[in-house]
Formats: structure tokens, sequence, C-alpha cells
């Protein structure tokens, strides 16, 4: 079966075609667990490198703290423990034993410890030392690190038992600072997921039933998958004073009193390039916004003959060397002289899977016309998608398309998006037979059957029995509230507000 | 007790307060784990930055593998477990349950997981997958991560639980080439650590009792503290086909036969800090290497008044943008302006513990002079530590002074580790007199009590244990050889190689 029919007829098939053929990632011998390949990772390393500059610009200092907690920790703050006990690693032996050639674990720990699903605990017992007086606050933190959640269904960047992500944490005297705080790094994953991830997001609050244990609120960015699922692409909580009083982070104010801090805690996670694959990958595989492609350009020499190697290299590495240092997105341009013993054919439909955003192909005949060919990946299948490049502008051309890639990735996903966002529905009924259809792909620039729902509700926390029957969550509560009367989508009643209604991963 | 005291009665002590004092890291309530504070992380960044650079240049890319290790793949490789066995942390849960309120591990793993040691086995198993033939080799594979080995005697940086690193691994089609990838490696650590981390290495390699688990061959760098002992500051493995093997990576060869790949694997780690911090550090704290520290320069305004802050602050912005963007070390040079409500004195003091290489202190006279006051941690105490220098040379002077400083500071390394390296010990007798004597802090210039020893060695196996009754290890075999006839410093047996001789971290 082609990917064309897998993404019409079984997007979570296509989506594992899509992942396995770019290279992006794979399963492991280690039970959820996934290899992720150079391809993906080199994408983490971009998005974790401009998200950590703009951590850095918002004053964050990077620490690292560690990966064991132990067990007491998670007995302090009840809803935290309560939401995370069920998917955790308990590391409980720190030795392995040899009985006749069996290998089993021995020296039991005193106190089993375990392996962080996130680092809220941990973080603020280090927190609690190192804040005595107003003046040491805000503490500012950010970390990059492993966590592990024991998923049971584990999917490829979607849900795997480890995973890599970024996880701030801050201290601040005023519980203002500490919600101004929440939404500045809100507006920082919103800017840097649509800017250089081209995915376009809707921002908002979390309802209730959706916080992460221990937040008194949880803000959110959700994307809208090509099958109008949607997918957390990151949040930002503000912790209160919970952790605080759970960890005595306590300081003594500028009035001399004693009072307890505000935190907050904020993350992103591989999780995200699920989604870039999700928004952007199509029928011949995945495509790599430029921002985030480990290369942007891959030269593919044609060598027919072997003894015209020597003249279509030389060419090949002059044109490096003219982008070389180019800064066409801001930082310096990734090229790739693909020069592997393969067959050219082969070497175009390899990146072409990964989704490298342009090839550019040099064959004897371009060399004796001082052209080249640049294609397309966005583009494929279309006249539009090659185009013999002269020389002499092959260096302004490929800067220009770059750009050009960029904003056309993020425009059709968010035209995509914006299409996807129902608001005529305004009773129950309404809202019953619109989710009574399953999810499928959505063909560009069409309407699909199923996506989101910006609709009406009552907030009654009789309602999360409700979703879940219907298989159906609140992605967010956006921050836009005009005009919120009307009947509650899922029980009829007189409405408070207006939320994102969606099926999600 | 001052530092300067404590360097030289009780050099470990010395040690944790330089770690404390410039805020580098700290022990955590997570037992033998640390947390690596933004000062000490800023480094590691650094270091990761420059060698990822290094190893992409030499044609590898970067995987993420998991870091749960099935308890069976331990099983493969005998050397290997016996070598990690006694200090693993193992997961044998991946719930907690609540009792009563008592929390405790639930839902036991039909095979326990190891958190890795190293990733050698995990790794194989992908590489067994990915190379089915000859032209699929050589793979070369990174990865940064975090690894676990149970230390008893957990010191921080030195020997922690937990701790961050890279580690190499390839694989081949031939002894040959996987050899040269080894010793290739080894030379790239060799030289970033000595021009980056201004630390002088020896290198050689291993005798075969302080080989790697599994390895055919170790190589390795190794380092003088300031109190004469070695450490181990990476090493670079000659596995042969052990892993190979014991996991199946095979491939079809150009003659159409099965053959075993051969495969090396190499590692830096968090222990290279600790390195520098016992390289560089002197009685007022921590000083950094202008390459490796995270802010090169740091700007103190000096306010008296508080009606002067505009002025002042203008100033400094002023002096800030001048070095913006230079590139006195190769990247862009680091920065900071400390705008923090504390006296400006405390401030010199902080940033003397830290070790920032440079300071410049700018108040009203200077800016009425057009001067500003530059002073160098290296020569901090004595005339030359301070200068008033023209803001018209300001750019100039930080940008010799940095790299003078970054020259300086590897020259005297260098000179003490020479010194200090005593080939003139011939006799059993002599050794053992040389080594009755304990170790102790080496003032720089001068010649210390117990240092390095090259001296002969008969490779008996049985002078490990005569090694071990001493206290004292082989460090390395050198790679340069000319004369090896005398006597073996350990059994007065006839020798048949030089060695370094040393007490170790």
């Amino acid at each position: 079966m082609t990917l064309k029919n897998l993404r019409k007829d079984n997007y979570p098939e296509w989506y594992q075609n899509v992942v396995a053929e770019s290279e992006m990632a794979e399963n492991s011998a280690s039970p959820g667990c996934m290899v992720i390949k150079s391809w993906g990772y080199g994408m983490w390393e971009r998005i974790r490198d401009i998200f950590d500059e703009k951590f850095k610009e918002t004053d964050h200092e990077n620490f690292y703290f560690p990966m064991f907690i132990p067990l007491s920790f998670f007995q302090k703050e009840a809803d935290h423990v309560e939401g995370f006990a069920k998917e955790m690693a308990v590391v409980t032996h720190s030795r392995l034993e040899n009985k006749n050639g069996k290998l089993s674990p021995a020296s039991p720990l005193e106190e089993p410890l375990i392996v962080r699903p996130t680092s809220e605990t941990i973080i603020a017992d280090s927190f609690s030392k190192w804040i005595k007086s107003y003046r040491d606050l805000p503490v500012l933190v950010n970390q990059w690190a492993n966590v592990v959640r024991w998923e049971m269904r584990p999917r490829l960047f979607l849900r795997t038992r480890e995973f890599l992500w970024q996880e701030g944490h801050t201290a601040h005297s005023t519980a203002q600072e500490a919600e101004e705080e929440t939404l500045k790094m809100l507006e920082v994953y919103r800017q840097v997921t649509e800017k250089y991830l081209a995915m376009p997001v809707l921002v908002g609050r979390k309802p209730e039933h959706e916080k992460f244990p221990g937040a008194v609120d949880t803000y959110c960015i959700e994307a809208m998958m090509q099958d109008g699922k949607a997918l957390q692409a990151g949040t930002s909580h503000f912790l209160g004073q919970n952790f605080a009083k759970s960890a005595n982070i306590s300081f003594v104010n500028k009035n001399n009193q004693q009072e307890y801090a505000y935190t907050t805690s904020w993350g992103v996670s591989t999780r995200l390039i699920g989604g870039l694959i999700m928004n952007h990958a199509d029928d011949e595989g995945m495509i790599v916004p430029p921002a985030i492609a480990p290369y942007q350009v891959v030269i593919v020499p044609l060598i027919k003959n072997e003894t015209d190697t020597e003249t279509i290299m030389a060419y090949v590495n002059e044109l490096r060397d003219m982008l070389k240092g180019r800064m066409p997105l801001g930082d310096k341009i990734r090229i790739k002289v693909d020069k592997r013993d393969k067959k050219p054919v082969d070497k175009f439909w390899d990146w072409t899977k990964k989704g490298a955003p342009i090839i550019v192909e040099v064959g004897l005949r371009d060399i004796e016309g001082e052209n080249l060919m640049v294609r397309e990946r966005l583009k494929i299948n279309t006249p539009e998608g090659k185009e013999v490049v002269k020389r002499s502008d092959f260096v302004a051309n490929i800067e220009e398309r770059l750009q050009n890639i960029q904003n056309q990735m993020f425009a059709r996903a968010k035209s995509r998006m914006e299409q996807n966002i129902r608001t005529d529905i305004t009773t129950k009924e309404q809202f019953a037979a619109y989710f009574a259809n399953s999810n499928e792909w959505i063909e560009d620039g069409k309407q699909g059957k199923v996506a989101f729902v910006r609709g009406k509700w009552c907030a009654d926390p009789a309602t999360e029995e409700i979703l879940k029957s219907m298989k159906i969550t609140i992605r967010c509560i956006p921050f836009d509230q005009s005009n919120t009367t009307g009947e509650c989508l899922l029980t009829g009643k007189p409405a408070t507000m207006d939320v994102i209604y969606a099926r999600s991963y």
C-alpha cells in the first residue's frame, strides 16, 4: 500500500511509516523506549538550541538536577503523586548478583528511587535551601533532561516511556509575578512553535480536570494534526504555593514576614517532533521546516561515469562553499553533500522521504550550461517542484526559497487549522451528530469531517464523564471570551464559557 | 580556615570548598547525585559544544538510545557485566501503590531494567539490525546522555552516581580501521582538553588490568592534578569483535563472506570539570579557562549614589555593546553585566570565587577619564592583576588578554606537569621510598614530594596485587617507548616497557 492511500485510510499506520522511512526514530529492544536516529535527533538539537536561546534571553539559567527522586518526596504533594503514581519507573536495587550464571537484582535500597516523571519535587527541595529572603527571588531555572512515564501504549515521539524534554522551574515572591512568568513562557512556546516549527497553535487555559497534578492553573498550546485531532504541544503551569508549602520554600518578605514562594513550571518535549510529522508530512514522507531541518540543502552529484567524478565534485564543492556561512533564516545554513556510494535516484528518494527542504542536483550537462537543478520538497510532483537555476543566481535563489518554504509551510498548516475549527455548532444534538463521525485525514484546502469545535461549556465537573464516554476532550479555554451565552454542548444547560472540543493524541 | 591553608593542608576539603563557593555544584537530596548549578553547567555546555563540533567534523552523527537496558543484555558479554554488575541501578517496578497513605513499589517488571552505566550492549543491538553489508559500514554514532554507576564514595564531579557524558560508538569492517578510529578520537580528546580546557594530558594505552570491561585495548588521556595525583580524563576503547560477537553484528564483506564487525567506544564526562578545578583553581577559588568560561568578561558597575545609576549604566552598556559579537577565541565572546542589588565589592568576590577570567569595573571617575578598570582573575593579588584601560583600547585589550590568559593557564599547568614526572627512579627501593610519602599540594614552579613516575615495568600480571597494596596505579603505557631495558620498579625483574605510575582519583 502506498503512503498516499495509507494517509487517507489508516492515518496511524501512515504515521509509523513516515517515521520509519524518514529514519527519524525506531522502536528499541528496551520496551516502550525509542532510538532517536540522527535525522530526528538533529531536529531536536535545533529545537533545543532555539528554545534555549529564548530561555536565556528571558533570564533563565540552565541547571541539572538528579534523575532519581527519593520515593518519600512524592508523599508530600497528594495531587502530584496521584497524577503520576501509575506510571513510574522504580529503582529498588543497586547491584546485580551472579548466581550460577543467572543475573538477578541485589543490594536492595533503603528507600526506593523514582526515575523523574517530572522534577517539581526534587527541584523544590533545592529551592527551599536556596531561597531565604525576597532578595533571592525570582529564581529562574531550566533543565534539559530525559524523563520517564510508564506508558502502556507507547508510540514513537508521541508517547514513549522515556522521552527528552526541557522543564522550566521558577520561584517568585508574588502570585502576580509567577502568573506573569507562566504566561510569558507560554508565549515563548507559541512563538517558537509557530515561527520555527511552522506549526500553528491555539493558546488557552486547561479546564480543571485537565490540569497538571498539583497546579493551580495549567496553560497550553494546542496544535491540530492532519486528521483533525489535537496534540498538546507544550504546557505552562502556575503552581501557586502548593509545592512551596509541601517543600517549605519560604522567604522573608520586604515587611520582614515569613511567606511561601509562588512557583511555576513549563515544558516541551520530543513530542513536538510527532507534531511536526503530523502537521507537515505528506504522501512521499516527511517534510521538515527549513528552520528545524538538520540539513536545509542536500547536494546530490549525478555521476554517470567515474571519469566525471572529479569535474562534478569540484563544481559541487564550489556550490557548497558559495552557501557556507550564509544565514537565510537567522542562523548558519546547513548543507550536506551526499557522497555515498549509491545511485543518484536512490539518494533523491532518501532525502525526499526524510523531507530535506531542498535537493540540488548537479550533472555534467548542468556544469556545461553553468546551471544546476533545484528541487523543492514541498512542491514535489508539481511542475514548480524543479527548476534549472543559473549558477550565478544560486545563492539568492536558495536563500529566498528557504524563507518562502518556511512561510508556506506555516501558511498551509494555519489555513488547515482555521478552516477546521467549527464555530457553528450550537446545540447538544448537533455536537453529538458531528462527533459521531470518526477522524480521518483532511485534504488540504478542504474541510474535514471531524476536527475542532469551538463551542459552549457549562463548566460543570460532571461533564468530565460525558467527555470520557464520547472520547472527546476539552483542549483549552481560549483567552478571548466575547459572547459566552448559549447552551452547553455537553449538557444543554446554560453555558459560562467558550472552549475548544476535539479528539486528541 | 582560609582556602590557602586548606589547599596546602587538606586538598580534598579545599576542593569541596572551591566547588561550593564557586557555586558550580552541590550535593542533593538524591543520595550520591549532584545538582549541577548554572556556573558548572555552563562549562559543561561549552565543553559539549566544542566536542560536538569536532565529532561532527569527523563524520559522527548524534543519536539517542534508551536509558533502560534489559538485564538479559548484560548476560551476553561476560567481562562487561563482571565490570559493572557491582554498581548498577536496577528498575524492578513500574508503579507506586498507596496503601493506607504509604507509597510502595507495585507492578513488578517481567524483566528488570538496568539504568545504563554505559551503552555498548544496547547500541550493539541496534547495530546488529542496521548492519548487513560492508556498504553499511562504518557506522559512526555519538550520544550525549546521563549514565549511572552506583559509587559508594561519591564526590562532586569526580564520582557521582549519576553523571553526564558523551559516548561514541562505531562499527567498522576491519580491525585496522577500528583501531585508527580509536586513536583518532583519543587525539580529538587530547586536542580539545589541552586547547580549550587548558589541561595538559599524557596519552597512552592502559595495562591489561585497567582496561574497559570487554575491550581489547583501552587508550586514555591522563591529567595531573595540583596534588600530583592522576585523573583519567577520557578513554577510547578498541573493542575488537567482542561486542559484535555477543550481539551478532555481522555483515557480508566484499568477498561475499559473513564476518563480524569491529567496534569502538569512547567517552568523556562531567568528570572533566573536576579536572578543571584541580588543574586551575587557587587560594581564592575557581579559575575558568576563557574558552570554557560561561562568562569571559563580567562588568561590575560601581554605583555609590543612586543618582549616578543612569550615567554609569549607559557607559557600561556601551562597553558591553563594543564587545558584543567579537570572537577573540573563535566563538562569540560571552559577557555579563552584573546588575544585581548587591555591593560592588561583594560582586567582585562572587566572580573571583567563580573564576570569571576578567572583571571590568566602572565607576564615575572612570567615566570622567574615559577609562575603565580591568581586573584579571589569574593575576589576582599581583600588581599586574589590575590595570586602568582607556575606553578606546578596551576591545583590543580584552581580546588580547583573553587569548593570553588561555595560553598562560595551559603553560602553567603544563610546566607543573612536566616538572613533576620523575624519570630518575630506577630501582625498586627508590620507588618504594618515593611513594612512602603522601600526596600534597604542589606549589607552582616547584617540584612536589609525590607525583608521577615514568619508569620500568615487567608487565607480569602479578604486579596488579603489588600496585594495590601500595595504592599506586599504572596510568598508561606511553606511545613513545625508546629504551625499555632496566629493572621493573615493582618486582626488580627485567622490564619490558615504560609506564606512568601515580596515585589517582
